[in-house]
């Protein structure tokens, strides 16, 4: 069955999803736990929900965290637009969160409303942010011949047992062995059954859910080879490269937009140009006052970064156009959104200066559009001499590029100048 | 015995230090090898070359790299000024590459000086940057006392073995492994005899120094429990992560530097204590003309981030002077430094405006400081009302945090507003 008239599961099963986030964070250091983090602002196991969110053929998915973060959990799913999600409280341990999880599908006086049983259900971390529908689909398609499927993942190092006296007593050969990662999948009922049989010293100290699947239920559970971004958040440097990662995949492509004139033709022209060499850049001649339909094409692609060429000084009023169309997108929702404004400047007398005004005026609309996760810039190019243009126009594509992989909240309102 | 009048060694024995670095780096993606990216602009090689050089005891460090890359690894040595490294080419897998590095403490015939043999030998991976003396430390007197001796650390991921038919066989039992990491240490003469022992098999497929010890000299392994920060630069997220640690390391301190100036003497004040939130702050009032000594005190330190508080328009005769202290310092050879003039504006007649002259004085400053690995920034503090100079100088601070924790070359001649 296709549930919910949603794109159709691999094998046109009903499948949902278990995200166990219960976890306290000891390794990360600090007193918030990993799940709950900040990256560019928002909670890392919201961007796991959204990788299963994005997967339209996932019917249900059920977030289990521990009894204090359930208000929070909730907030994050508000604030952040999440569907399809059901909070539960998990337990002490981490099968016991992930078994709290799936009662919800089968026993009903566990929640308000029992969520329809899924054929296969996934079971993946709050705190693997990465995961892509690619692999999903695999683990779920093996979970359906085999019973149960789970990621792997090379050995990073080599794993050895110690002995009793603290010395090496003997090491693996690393080609042998492979680190189990999320996702996972299982027939639903292989695994409820599995966690049905299993003892209490399963549930307080195993780590494993295919082996429960493997010891239970005598299933096979298929290996799938995973992708590298698979990884797990656990250490502050973890932390850190998610931050990075996601700054990287917003800062792919670049929307730039020209005023209809002809002073900014030329740079219309070059600085997309030299743009290019660093950036998916699409690049729109159109006057933003007349809500054009092409601007509504733009932003509901996968577009985090806009520049907007004008020659009027800071075009406010116009940019502010761009600013409802993107906040009306709900894309700022999820990411902060860059937008520079480029003033083009064409000095009378070969003098030029920036008053206070202009500095106030660009700070002003900042302070406002920050409100809506969008950080906003200003950028003068100052046009002098034509045989400079090209080597300004590069100095301010440099500028741009900076300003969209850093994404930085205290720069914003600043105006820079190429 | 105390070689070279350098610090003493764990008990008093002579030591050194063999790090492979000859790895393809392809789980990194890309076309340069790991151990060659940059990092903060240097190459990641450099970065555990140095840990090993900042150990007094350590008498030589042998970097061992492919054929291809001596000169490369040359290069490293004298542009950022290593002392006591050899370079050695290595062989095509790791332990033959470990094994050419030892053979220069042993055989005549290897290199061109044959270096003196030391009773404990640390081998270190080049893509570990993070290591302290603490665990070299811990690890050196194990292998002294035990023969040989690893860091270990708990294992991130449950670990599994696959049957043939690519389904699991079974997982092990997480508390019972570790993940064996580096440094390792081994007395000389033991490691030497494992690697002249083993088979041709062992040198091509094995990964393990302390499995090569334990089969052929029968010696035990101690594994000592080490921090998080030893992990191995693999894939790309972990160079993301290892830039971001090194720019938070970066990021410790700054050092106010304010003219002796009336006028200044509230800024002067204010500005380190809203910094004093964020970061330790050294503040001092000194004339920068005058090349004092108190300055000399402060750059011999671990500072690496300079705020200088002047209200001259923009007193680049001054601040010069600190550029060319911090030349002869030597710090900006091993990282960027960021410095930052601040310029307390007070307008006349409440008018303001920025002047083209003042934007080039800055920007030329900056390209040129920018060759000697110092990153400048303009910051222009507005003091217009005396109640709202606390407001100003926070968002100052604010935008000296942001700076100072980006270190971003493309933003460097800018000058930004508080």
């Amino acid at each position: 069955m296709e549930p919910h008239g949603r794109g159709a599961a691999p094998g046109g099963v009903l499948v949902s999803a278990v995200l166990p986030a219960g976890g306290s964070g000891e390794r990360l250091g600090g007193a918030t736990p990993k799940q709950f983090c900040a990256v560019q602002g928002r909670p890392l196991v919201s961007y796991a929900v959204r990788a299963m969110e994005r997967i339209s053929w996932i019917s249900d998915i059920v977030v289990v965290v521990s009894p204090e973060n359930i208000e929070t959990m909730k907030t994050i799913i508000e604030k952040y637009g999440h569907k399809r999600v059901t909070v539960v409280e998990g337990g002490i341990t981490r099968h016991r969160s992930i078994f709290n999880g799936l009662k919800v599908f089968a026993e009903n006086e566990f929640s308000s409303h029992l969520l329809q049983k899924p054929e296969v259900v996934i079971i993946h971390d709050a705190v693997r942010p990465f995961v892509e529908e690619d692999i999903v689909s695999k683990v779920v398609m093996a979970a359906k011949e085999h019973g149960a499927a789970g990621a792997i993942r090379p050995l990073v190092s080599t794993v050895i047992a110690s002995a009793a006296d603290g010395c090496l007593d003997h090491s693996l050969e690393r080609a042998r062995y492979r680190a189990s990662e999320m996702p996972q999948a299982f027939l639903f009922d292989i695994i409820y059954e599995a966690y049905q049989q299993c003892t209490d010293y399963d549930l307080d100290y195993g780590t494993e859910c295919l082996h429960l699947a493997l010891k239970y239920c005598k299933t096979n559970a298929k290996l799938v080879e995973g992708t590298a971004d698979l990884w797990k958040v656990t250490y502050k440097r973890d932390l850190y490269a998610a931050e990075s990662i996601i700054k990287d995949n917003l800062s792919q492509q670049v929307c730039v937009i020209t005023n209809v004139k002809e002073t900014l033709a030329q740079v219309g022209f070059l600085l997309p140009e030299s743009l290019k060499s660093q950036i998916k850049v699409e690049a729109i001649s159109v006057s933003l006052s007349k809500n054009d339909s092409c601007l509504q094409n733009i932003i509901s692609g996968q577009c985090y970064n806009f520049v907007c060429v004008n020659d009027k000084r800071w075009a406010i009023q116009e940019t502010q156009e761009l600013v409802d169309v993107l906040e009306k997108s709900n894309i700022p929702v999820l990411y902060p959104v860059v937008l520079i404004l480029v003033h083009l400047d064409i000095p009378e007398n070969n003098s030029f200066s920036i008053g206070m005004e202009d500095l106030t005026t660009i700070k002003k609309f900042a302070r406002e559009t920050k409100k809506k996760n969008i950080l906003a810039y200003g950028l003068l190019i100052q046009y002098k001499d034509p045989l400079l243009l090209q080597e300004t126009v590069n100095s301010a594509a440099a500028v741009i590029m900076a300003l969209i992989k850093d994404r930085n909240p205290e720069l914003i309102g600043q105006l820079l100048v190429a």
